[in-house]
């Protein structure tokens, strides 16, 4: 029996990526964001939601460019603490200790330390309400060597990326391999 | 050191997820997507994008509706199957024996066995390239009695959903329970 939960921003598993920018006076920035997900293949574009009140949104407003960073499990707190403060009124990455890293190909930093990266230039944007929609042309993908595998493609176990439970707000790790997409399928036809 | 592996749609983890959706004849369709996300909270909204290609793109361009239905880790094959077969020749809820339910709030059929499933009114559309997104707007959200916890929250560890990882095309599993959001991260502040 199903019970109906309500009006509410609330669907599982959501990512946990963290959005990285410049300011106009070039001071590196990132904020955890889970708004998100792919859009298109071709181009490849990936989608973040922000709220307009966030340093963030005025950054990528005006350089038009972002990355973002995949945290592995090992940097959970810094991710969460990416999500909390303020770029308005802290250099996180001080505060933190890590490293932005200038993107190759977008205005726009990234975390060094973070094993999977996409840099992103704006194609468009979209308001939505409270959030507003960027959605970027993804011009680069990155990951630390160590974390690639068959084809030179990045194994999850690996990279160990963790998922976000909106309403709950709680965080879960990635568990095991489970199987071929496009393939277990094909049992059933 | 990282490596530059090129323009791709690849960004780990994308979710799995099924869009429900009735034919101008009001025959049920469904098919699995992983290019979506959660992309506003007030009005909570969820995006999910579609090739022109698709039975259900010219479905929910009619009827301006969709549901998403989070399948837990038992109906991985069933998930799989429907992102394999397409609607035009098909009836896929026939073929797996699952049962398509009419949604509450919008003209679009959900998975009944499915634990988690969401309502969702489209509000804007816009094509990005290949892929046309969707933005809907969340009307309600339902979950199985027996999957819900706290606060009437639904549990992660009873849900068992699972996420793609695009390009090596796999599926894994959502592991174990990491920390609270906006909390493991106040040690660093």
């Amino acid at each position: 029996m199903k019970k109906s939960l309500g009006s509410k921003a609330l669907i599982y598993p959501a990512p946990v990526w963290c959005v990285g920018s410049y300011d106009r006076n070039g001071k590196p920035n990132v904020m955890t964001a889970s708004w998100g997900g792919i859009c298109c293949s071709k181009p490849p574009a990936v989608t973040i939601s922000l709220r307009k009140a966030t340093y963030t949104y005025a950054n990528i407003m005006e350089s038009r460019a972002y990355t973002v960073s995949v945290p592995s499990e090992q940097y959970a707190n810094e991710a969460d603490y990416f999500g909390i403060a303020s770029g308005k009124n802290t250099d996180k990455f001080a505060k933190t200790g890590l490293t932005p890293k200038k993107a190759d190909n977008v205005n726009a930093p990234y975390i060094e330390e973070f094993p999977m990266v996409i840099e992103c230039k704006v194609i468009h944007t979209y308001e939505i309400g409270l959030h507003t929609q960027f959605i970027g042309e993804i011009l680069d993908v990155k990951a630390d060597e160590a974390i690639l595998g068959e084809k030179d493609l990045p194994e999850m176990m690996s990279l160990r990326p963790f998922v976000y439970a909106p309403e709950s707000r709680t965080y879960y790790s990635v568990g095991e391999h489970m199987g071929k997409a496009f393939s277990i399928g094909k049992a059933i036809d």
